[in-house]
């Protein structure tokens, strides 16, 4: 049963932001969702400082469109983290076992929801839904390796 | 020293190949490359399964070109991958510290490197490493999800 509650805790330098929806699916897919989104965000800050640093010129008009492309990107981001951590758990507890084959399963699932959600074409779906499966599985022998 | 060492192991259900080239650095490396090259190929089989259940027709033409795209794609995910581990794991060995800036480090280097193979913009490879570096850091956070 979820309970409904709330806390945050903010510690530096290492910044951990933990909010406590009472149920671990929705905890992990909005864990995702911050830490994922908040490193896409991240890396438009770098991409855009990168291209300042470059050009060599600041206006008021990148500086909007910088933050537009921050939000944007970091919100895709962190919905595809959070739907593919949420999908992931759920595979393992369905499936009472944790091995790679929930991260296959989970990418596969989230690339073809995201397909689904952005396009049509059935054979596109799959496709997708291939790839990322393939995707996840080869990020998760990754992790053993390192 | 690196010892000429080399062994390999094959256990089923479990398919685990095992070389040894007698340095960790080097093991790692050829580790990734077989693993992730694995998954690489695996993804091609499975859509060019799916196209030929799809489209109803199986040629000899057909079938060689599967393998060749197989092989390639195998190829260049184990590359990548191969690329990515040995990377991180030497950033963790100068820097003596196992956290994700290792992950942040290893992915910039091979997106740089990566890029700056295959083109030569200087912007490019800049914004190519920035991106190998927060994808690499997204799925270093969502390894400590899952």
């Amino acid at each position: 049963m979820p309970r409904s509650g709330f806390y945050g805790s903010l510690s530096s330098p290492k910044v951990d932001v933990v909010i406590d929806m009472g149920n671990p699916f929705l905890n992990r897919t909005v864990d995702g969702f911050l830490k994922i989104g908040a490193v896409g965000a991240c890396k438009v800050v770098a991409e855009e400082t990168f291209e300042c640093l470059n050009r060599g010129n600041v206006s008021k008009h990148k500086l909007e469109h910088a933050l537009k492309k921050m939000c944007k990107e970091g919100a895709y981001w962190g919905t595809v983290a959070g739907v593919y951590v949420g999908l992931e758990y759920g595979v393992e507890r369905i499936r009472g076992r944790s091995d790679w084959k929930n991260a296959m399963i989970g990418g596969a699932l989230t690339g073809a929801l995201f397909s689904a959600a952005t396009n049509n074409h059935r054979d596109k779906v799959v496709k997708d839904a291939i790839t990322g499966g393939a995707v996840a599985t080869a990020v998760e022998f990754i992790n053993y390796l390192t």
